[in-house]
């Protein structure tokens, strides 16, 4: 049911209202395609923090100089089977959807192929690049780092923030839904925290440290100032989440020359690392995914422990969310609404 | 100080005296030379539980006929970038170092490679190859799934043992000490539950399940009958853990067509995957190496939280402990060494 001031678009009218405001802002048709194609997609796989709700910061930034429409993807440096791009500050979806579709193509060849790319602006959700890899035959891996910004993630056994929340994805093709793991490294992202903190509300324990180290429920000790730190995921094991946190860093940033966290502030961006194994380099497509259909069926087959309906595959609820969205529409929230009404007024974009 | 029982032995006694087990017990002599190095070296690492305590289950498997000293390394299936082995299961260790060291010879020409092997024996610690692949400029992934057994680890939200417990690891080079990852998905390894039940301890919160599905500190519940299981890391998150061992799963036994839990019971092995990247196809090695022993200094910078003395990075004290025990010597529990030298009057061998 829609709260006041909220909107259930289609899917179709969403993409065709993002496209506009896009294309208003001047950004060229193709590349509007193709930002609009990755935030609707993260509306319909349930991921709505990386969905429409980044158009106003995105035209913003357009606005600012940021963010520079039509910028070059160029290779600054190649081997048969590695490239690295950089993205000149364009729109990051457009820069990562431009390298992977072109990395597939060059895959197909030599069957392993990564790539990085520098100066690249935000790509969105690390899922929708990983499921169109699956989609073409190739398990992957992309991870991305926050480049030129402050960190916010403690180390484990530390108290202040030195890392990014660094996530990690891959995906794998099955013949229908991807398997697919998309996660922060980090046990929550900030955004939870601000939600928390606007409605007065104390968080979980194991989410912050205070500036002094220790730990706190009070989303005041992690703003500051002085600023705490989000923990590293793993609880008692955080040195696991936080052992995931430095191998992204150093695949996004180091491996690519990116640039690490800590390095300098500048522009705050993704350092990106992609890799893409064609699995028909291992097994015949048919087989894999047969496999890995029963390797599903046998995890999902175990009974649910107290306080669970079922047992979910990584990658179900993302592919169960676009099925009903797809059918019945997406909820956009009323201040996200609002938002892109704004926008859509500031550029004379009719709103649907 | 050394307990009652126990022996400390120097690196070179501790070598001599397991490859004379070895060769004693059939194992050609480069044979026993590779498997040598990979148990001292987990001692001298400080992962005792993959070292030279893995002596009388080799010999004894050895002699059952299930590890099959000098069996051929075959190639089944290959492309210029990947290749699958089969190692008719020889001795683990012995298979994945020679396949490592093959790859990484393909790899300097082609700059990334990957290789699975099938009906391989126990590799034993992970991160042993990963350092080897830092040590020649790669970063490597390296994991392994748990074939033709029981699994003992239960996904998220479920209450039965569905995936073994899955280790992933990775290892960058820094031009000193590799930074290494290298952790199982499950909370713990089954072997500190049985520690814990020998000594009547409880087990902390987040360990196990029991048959019913509901969170117990009795290692009882764990072996049954009926038998419970362990939870994958995580805590609050465990889907994190429960991700991460669904990826070691499909690269190990799917990927690399080694199989996967619940298909058959049959020999007890390792479904290996490993993926080499040469750092040259990236960027040149100094540099790279420059850049992650920054970011190392960074987040070691950070101030110690709570309860810790400093920032402690992944891989750090394995390096620590080799230099310690390269040093002082490699203590050997009482309980391993009367086993050793069971197995060395066995096969007439000295003791030193």
């Amino acid at each position: 049911m829609a709260v006041s001031g909220a909107r259930t678009l289609s899917e179709g009218a969403l993409r065709g209202f993002a496209r506009a405001i896009f294309e208003a802002s001047g950004v060229p048709r193709d590349e509007a395609e193709i930002v609009t194609e990755v935030l609707v997609r993260a509306n319909l796989s349930g991921h709505d923090s990386h969905g429409v709700i980044r158009i106003p910061q995105y035209c913003g930034s357009i606005r600012a100089g940021v963010y520079v429409p039509g910028a070059a993807l160029d290779v600054v440096h190649s081997t048969p089977t590695t490239r690295i791009y950089d993205a000149h500050w364009g729109l990051g979806q457009v820069a990562m959807t431009r390298a992977l579709d072109e990395s597939m193509r060059l895959a197909r060849d030599v069957r392993l192929f990564s790539f990085g790319i520098r100066q690249c602006n935000h790509i969105g959700r690390l899922g929708h690049y990983a499921e169109v890899a699956a989609a073409n035959g190739f398990v992957s891996i992309v991870t991305v780092n926050s480049t030129g910004m402050g960190a916010a993630v403690a180390p484990y056994g530390g108290r202040e923030g030195r890392l990014g929340t660094n996530p990690f994805c891959m995906a794998f093709p099955t013949g229908r839904d991807p398997i697919l793991v998309d996660m922060t490294s980090s046990i929550v992202a900030e955004g939870k925290i601000r939600v928390k903190r606007n409605r007065g509300e104390k968080l979980p324990d194991g989410w912050i440290l205070d500036r002094q180290g220790n730990p706190s429920n009070d989303p005041a000790d992690f703003y500051g100032p002085p600023r705490g730190a989000i923990l590293p995921f793993g609880g008692e094991v955080a040195h696991k989440g936080f052992a995931l946190s430095i191998l992204v860093e150093l695949l996004s940033g180091t491996l690519t020359g990116a640039g690490n966290v800590g390095e300098r502030e500048g522009q705050i961006g993704n350092g990106v690392f992609c890799l893409l194994m064609d699995v028909e380099a291992f097994r015949p497509l048919g087989d894999f995914e047969s496999a890995a259909t029963r390797l599903a069926e046998y995890v999902r087959s175990c009974p649910p422990a107290e306080g669970f309906q079922r047992v979910i595959m990584p990658g179900e609820p993302e592919a169960e969310t676009r099925r009903r969205r797809s059918a019945s529409g997406i909820e956009i929230d009323a201040t996200t609404w609002s938002q892109l009404a704004d926008e859509a007024a500031r550029y004379g974009c009719e709103t649907p």
